[in-house]
């Protein structure tokens, strides 16, 4: 008794560093470098301490109701969570049984083979360059499926029909995770409003576009029984009252949310361009990084220890699938003036 | 596949009604009635959107460092958790395996069932009237134990040195869950940090005595290694940098808490003293609230409905164990005089 064994053997998902100094060019965890819309900081400054004192609305209506109206379905479709991060645990528990398994593409967010391994149920990847099967060996007895697009870390675009033929023949739920989705030019959001959908959603984020990583909040839309069973698993006050009004503010200012991710957009495309001029070998991106590798001799982790001793951060994910690159978030073009400024000396 | 076996047979659980008017006595989820300290209302006004820009600190080092500091023990003996609700449902999967269960009081916070369920683990319940038995046909193959301290919902206070020889005979973890513990007149935390510990937790929130159900965040305090178990199965980024910011500003500001705190204990013991004083029978309480019996021929559900009827909200339990009394949240003293009035009006 005392800690489970499942858990002796768990190994901590290592999410991306946060150092504390403010000097440093942050490119690691994929946030928006531009601040959330102004409206956040009119409803800090107003808040009702009176809403402090109260449990917050269990069922976030208000947030529902508008993501509802502006995806063009009823509440019944939406279901909110403490992050992104809480919306895939609570998918875990609500669509996979003790002896099934959790599958996604790989590589892809390395966080679900953490997840899957807290569920303490097998995680089974899948090759992202050729078609995802269905009958795979090794998606056997998998009843969940996170299917990231564009996906982390390659910032590489799936078309919504090739997720939906998967789909089709998928016996289990899966999840689009479209964290990165406002920063493509196209998302799954038809599919998981289809009538006969009744296995797809889509699942977003106020992190990335809405540059709110450091409030919490995520959503998933889908067919209503799925969303009334994560509602049963849910904890009974999940996303607290300031996150509710916040990422309502945030929702609401449209003309804002489209005008920052327009920036990232063009500052991505002229990034790609200038790594591509270098040498650098660059999968196309739909998202807010790119997934980069050095032109020889240089190597990712050489020059992830060079750029991190410049107080530059950007990510790198050691392994077989992942270690010939670097994931770079896109900054401002400021931040990503510096950074090809540095790569110049690096890499001369 | 889909939605798991154990998840359709569930049902959720109900918290309290939360009314939106603000025209109502609102004395059914005990909360504080007091706003939280005016540090908190400073905090939001001032936020650097920045924070939110950026992820919060995964492992929320300012907050920690000021909980271990005041109860005098080190970082690694404390958890922070997205609401108590969460350090429970992360208990429950670190401390409990898939075929043992999960115990507590009964009659107790009824979310424990909902958690077990969640959980897909049986769940035990020990009478509250005599000595919590470790052998008892009922607690065999539990894991985890949780024993409200005081009680919920009613209100009693069982001394540390009983709950200490319960859990020396415990083979898994106890938590203490000490939602209550600052309205009574002491708490299990030196048990939780007594040197030969190794199975008793302490769990607080700010909820309660701190004002701040609407923040969610609650913390445990106990063993290193159950603290460690606790960190590797929690979402990466489970505590906003908004929640971690406002919770630290009301920690600090005792003065405040404490006189918040003594306000509501003066307002409980001249309740009680004028339940009993109109016939009530009311159990001794240690908390915010009151667990009371009304006199013959009123009933507690027939009071519930006359007393929402009239916007006053208290807490009904039906079932054979809680359905002969009400617990009623203790609010400001013109609220107590209300709901004395309407009762009065009532009871006659």
């Amino acid at each position: 008794m005392r800690i489970t064994e499942s858990v002796k053997k768990l190994e901590a998902y290592v999410p991306g560093e946060q150092p504390k100094s403010k000097d440093v060019v942050k490119l690691n965890t994929n946030e928006n470098p531009y601040p959330p819309s102004p409206k956040c900081a009119d409803v800090l400054k107003s808040f009702d301490l009176d809403r402090l004192r109260r449990y917050p609305d269990p069922n976030f209506m208000e947030l529902r109701a508008a993501i509802a109206k502006a995806n063009g379905c009823t509440v019944d479709n939406v279901f909110v969570g403490n992050g992104s991060d809480e919306v895939l645990a609570i998918a875990a528990k609500a669509f996979v049984e003790n002896d099934e398994s959790i599958g996604s593409l790989d590589p892809s967010y390395s966080l679900y083979k953490t997840l899957a391994a807290i569920r303490d149920v097998p995680w089974a990847g899948s090759p992202c360059n050729e078609k995802v099967k269905v009958n795979g060996a090794k998606l056997k007895n998998v009843s969940l499926f996170l299917w990231t697009n564009p996906n982390a870390p390659t910032g590489e675009w799936a078309e919504p029909a090739t997720i939906a033929e998967f789909a089709k023949k998928f016996p289990g739920v899966v999840i689009v995770d479209e964290a990165y989705a406002d920063f493509a030019e196209g998302d799954c959001l038809s599919l998981a409003l289809a009538p006969k959908n009744r296995n797809v959603m889509v699942m977003r984020t106020f992190s990335k576009s809405y540059s709110l990583a450091g409030l919490r909040v995520g959503y998933c839309i889908g067919p209503a029984d799925l969303i009334e069973a994560m509602f049963k698993v849910k904890d009974s006050y999940n996303v607290d009252a300031v996150a509710q009004a916040v990422a309502l503010a945030a929702f609401k200012d449209k003309a804002y949310h489209r005008k920052t991710v327009a920036k990232v957009v063009k500052t991505r495309k002229a990034f790609f361009k200038a790594l591509v001029k270098s040498g650098w070998d660059v999968l196309p991106s739909a998202s807010n990084f790119v997934f980069a590798k050095p032109p020889a001799p240089q190597t990712a982790a050489g020059l992830f220890a060079a750029l991190k001793a410049r107080n530059i951060f950007v990510r790198y994910f050691p392994g077989p699938l992942t270690g010939d690159r670097l994931r770079i978030t896109i900054g401002t073009d400021e931040q990503m003036a510096i950074l090809l400024g540095a790569l110049d000396e690096l890499v001369r």
